[in-house]
């Protein structure tokens, strides 16, 4: 079934201990599409600035993902955003962002888009998020992200959000930040209870936790040596996760954490490469492949 | 077949945000034994001074600990340690050291014990685990544990150890520490290339990696979600990885593997109460138990 998601589109200053990549291609429905891809169709909502190559949005298409919902604004720039990784590539700083013409996004859905059965909020506004949620007619399922900043500066909103959606996304200090938990089995029992019917709580090297009223689980990440710019791992997570659930059409526990394992894969080839990079190289043969791997890891 | 356990047997004075417990049973020879003993007998080696009960030696006795290689120093005090947690549960602080009879403890083993097949040299004087490894008489498999202290003090020990033993436990951050690597995997690779067949790098709540010449994994910690006391967590760890390796008799990959996955479950439990309180209550029945859970979690 088609994935919706909405969510930044963005360029990417990055610094690692070992190398720097100015404005490459990056933003969470960009990771995102690029990992749900190898399971469904995926169309992504969105705005750039009349900076934007169209060879972006070229590369989008010709990798399945439907770019019809991607704003072009004239006169305006596109997200920016410049970090820098530590050497253990497990903590960054955020040196610069410039949200340009995500400042206003505040995306109109077309009727096909409203439509759609599989929803994902990456990260944006609390507000954008509940406007988007408003427009769409009989979702299947839902799911949002959130990240520190909304957690602060739009809490009535987040908590209008937790009730309208089937599940919550977000990492391990902004869980222990939005449930006031110092423990994390702590703070996704307490998210639990805001509404959501499941929480995910991202780990990043150290994998990521499952909580629904009727079970709790982590699963690990998977170890890749070659650990080169850990951007959007978090977000491309979260678009093997979807993908996986709108390609069964489906939401059943069992399938539910195959989501997570398939999540957990795309990640971790997501870090192997600077931007997108590595992802568009990858097919769903390589997906297959290494999620036997993962799956073999943890039998014994 | 039994298993040896050389190192601390200790009073522990322990602070948590809930709770403080004054001068409990503790120290890492007595972790391991009291999780070991589930599948094997255990032979601890340690010393005490004269302020340590009786009853805590019937108390290991009676838990199939085999004592007769625990010393006591008349005249003399047991090791102390004090200790306080944070309110994640994953770092403490050490506040108080006293080493007492543990300062000059360089144990003579019998006849029988240096016989062992078994042996874990668990936390103590890197000088004093060489001195116990030359008294061992063509052990299967021996496997000792380090602690920063070490690291920092006994560089060229250290190294001569890494070269005569077949494994090596020890902490996440010890481990960068030791190989002088930022990164995880990257640390498990290099200690590898100091001379242990198997490194094993403890992760405290994130679980543990185990590394050899042919396989690397990740497993995680079984979620528990009564964190009273994470002390002696990683001990227990090692206690039951090993107990487990002496019951089959054996070290191939996939014995390891399981036995990994033992010593995550008798770590989960000994963080569930105070000192060794939980392990004292459990059975064989009930570690087999949450290893199927376990083993649940991780299928899919």
């Amino acid at each position: 079934m088609p994935l919706v998601v909405v969510g930044s589109v963005a360029f990417d200053s990055v610094e690692t201990p070992q190398a720097v990549r100015e404005r490459v291609l990056g933003g969470s429905a960009v990771y995102f599409s690029l990992a749900a891809r190898f399971f469904t169709k995926v169309r992504l909502v969105g705005v750039v600035g009349e900076d934007w190559p169209a060879e972006y949005t070229a590369l989008l298409q010709t990798h399945s993902v439907d770019t019809a919902g991607l704003q072009v604004v004239s006169g305006a720039k596109t997200f920016f955003w410049r970090g820098r990784y530590h050497a253990n590539m497990n903590e960054r700083e955020t040196l610069d962002v410039q949200l340009n013409v995500m400042a206003n996004f505040n995306p109109v859905l077309s009727q096909e888009l409203r439509r759609c059965k599989f929803l994902f909020l990456a990260n944006g506004s609390t507000k954008m998020q509940l406007n988007v949620l408003s427009q769409c007619v009989g979702p299947m399922l839902t799911v949002a992200d959130t990240m520190d900043h909304w957690i602060r500066t739009e809490p009535q909103e987040l908590r209008e959000l937790m009730g309208r959606v089937d599940g919550l996304v977000l990492n391990d200090s902004e869980a222990k930040l939005l449930a006031q938990r110092d423990s994390l089995l702590g703070a996704g029992r307490t998210l639990l209870e805001m509404g959501p019917r499941f929480i995910v709580i991202k780990k990043g090297e150290h994998g990521a936790l499952f909580f629904s009223k009727h079970e709790m689980y982590v699963l690990p990440a998977y170890p890749t040596d070659r650990v080169v710019d850990p951007t959007g791992a978090g977000d491309s997570f979260a678009g093997g996760m979807m993908g996986y659930l709108a390609e069964q059409a489906d939401y059943a526990p069992e399938t539910l954490k195959r989501a997570m394992a398939y999540g957990i894969v795309a990640a971790s080839f997501t870090v192997e490469d600077f931007s997108v990079d590595r992802l568009l190289k990858i097919t769903r043969e390589d997906v297959e492949l290494r999620m036997e791997e993962y799956r073999r890891m943890l039998t014994f």
